[in-house]
């Protein structure tokens, strides 16, 4: 079954209401009709299921809400700080498998080892919200640009902070992945751009608690290191 | 230090050939000269490093061998199995994720629910390539097609298979990962093409010992399967 999605704020009280692309999509493309059956999440953990009620043009689309559910928010809760990926395909790609494993919020920021300084968040949002739709998902991410990696931990202060921070060493060997907390219900995972994070970077980290951790004995790709580092809190 | 690579067969007793790409890319693009020391790797664990000695025109440079060891292959070792994804995009990134993360021999298949049949090996060869020198491995894995998932098992019927089948759960929930065994030194990993593996394949391979294994309550891409299963044994 097909998953549309509409904010919270087109979630009345006996209807949903479907605008701007999902409508274009469930009428023209899907070609839903009235009495069809439609799930809506609210990318809140609001998921709800009913016929179609009302198909105004390709611009609206009611949904009647006769089944209404809260799925919790998967736990732990993952927050991602990524550094800005300076080639687009590889930052969506982050971007879209961050939210098929479950991220809370994607915090890119700037660092001293950003090449690439403007994203466009909406071709972003544009591709979390499929990934939520295509995953199954009912939580829908925010994503935030901040101008360093200091902010994104200042932001969250409060959360235990991993920095996956590699020991390359160039002959490979043995893993040296340092253990993990698995106790936390809040986690900040912390991963650099195309060349990691600088010194001074990974000294303030430290100094505001931030905990270093390695990814494996090998150099991974930034976008590589994103799913690596999420999918280690996919095994319990 | 950048890498290159030259196959055994150019690998002589006492300098390395680079030929072709390796070597045009090299003398033109890097403008190495003679005297600059280098790092080639063969594939197979060679790992040689010493002054260029001769640069024949862009097509071929050989490598003076002061310095060699044998990296040894990363354990457990992983026998990707993976059906041919249609998008091309898709296919490559999960080509290049599991070079990154240590396949030893990547085995594409077309399976009941393949929509795509043909693939690029010739592209898919030089993505692996230079993901092999990107992330500072010395071995490339061998990327093969086979006709059916049941192929890819045949050849590996003494090799511990373990099939990624999704029990989906559409509300989410709570991960049912089923735990893995850690101290098999060969494993081969199936991840079905966009659509999963069908119900025939899925018998046929549990008839042949094939342990079924779930990455999570959520729907995962075909190429996020990948990365997420392999990424299992990064972590002891």
């Amino acid at each position: 079954m097909n998953i549309f999605y509409a904010p919270p704020s087109q979630i009345h009280s006996d209807f949903a209401e479907l605008t701007g692309q999902e409508a274009t999509h469930a009428s023209k493309v899907l070609r839903v009709r009235e009495g069809d059956r439609l799930v809506v999440v609210d990318g809140q953990g609001g998921r709800y299921e009913g016929p179609v009620a009302r198909i105004s043009g390709h611009k609206s689309l009611q949904v009647k809400l006769e089944d209404r559910q809260h799925v919790t928010a998967p736990a732990p809760e993952l927050i991602l700080g990524m550094g800005i990926i300076k080639k687009r395909d590889r930052l969506e790609f982050a971007v879209e498998k961050a939210v098929e494993l479950g991220a809370s919020h994607i915090a890119l920021f700037r660092s001293e080892h950003t090449i690439k300084k403007n994203v466009r968040t909406d071709r972003l949002e544009s591709i979390a919200l499929s990934a939520m739709k295509q995953s199954l998902r009912s939580w829908l991410p925010e994503i935030s640009v901040s101008s360093s990696v200091d902010e994104v931990i200042e932001r969250y202060s409060d959360v235990r902070c991993l920095m996956a921070h590699e020991k390359v060493s160039s002959a490979g060997g043995g893993n040296d992945v340092a253990p993990v907390a698995d106790d936390e219900d809040r986690l900040l995972l912390l991963v650099g751009p195309e060349g990691g994070f600088s010194p001074a970077e990974v000294e303030r980290a430290k100094e505001e608690g931030a905990r270093l951790v390695s990814l494996g004995a090998y150099r991974l790709r930034a976008e590589t290191a994103v799913v690596v580092f999420m999918s280690r809190f996919l095994w319990g």
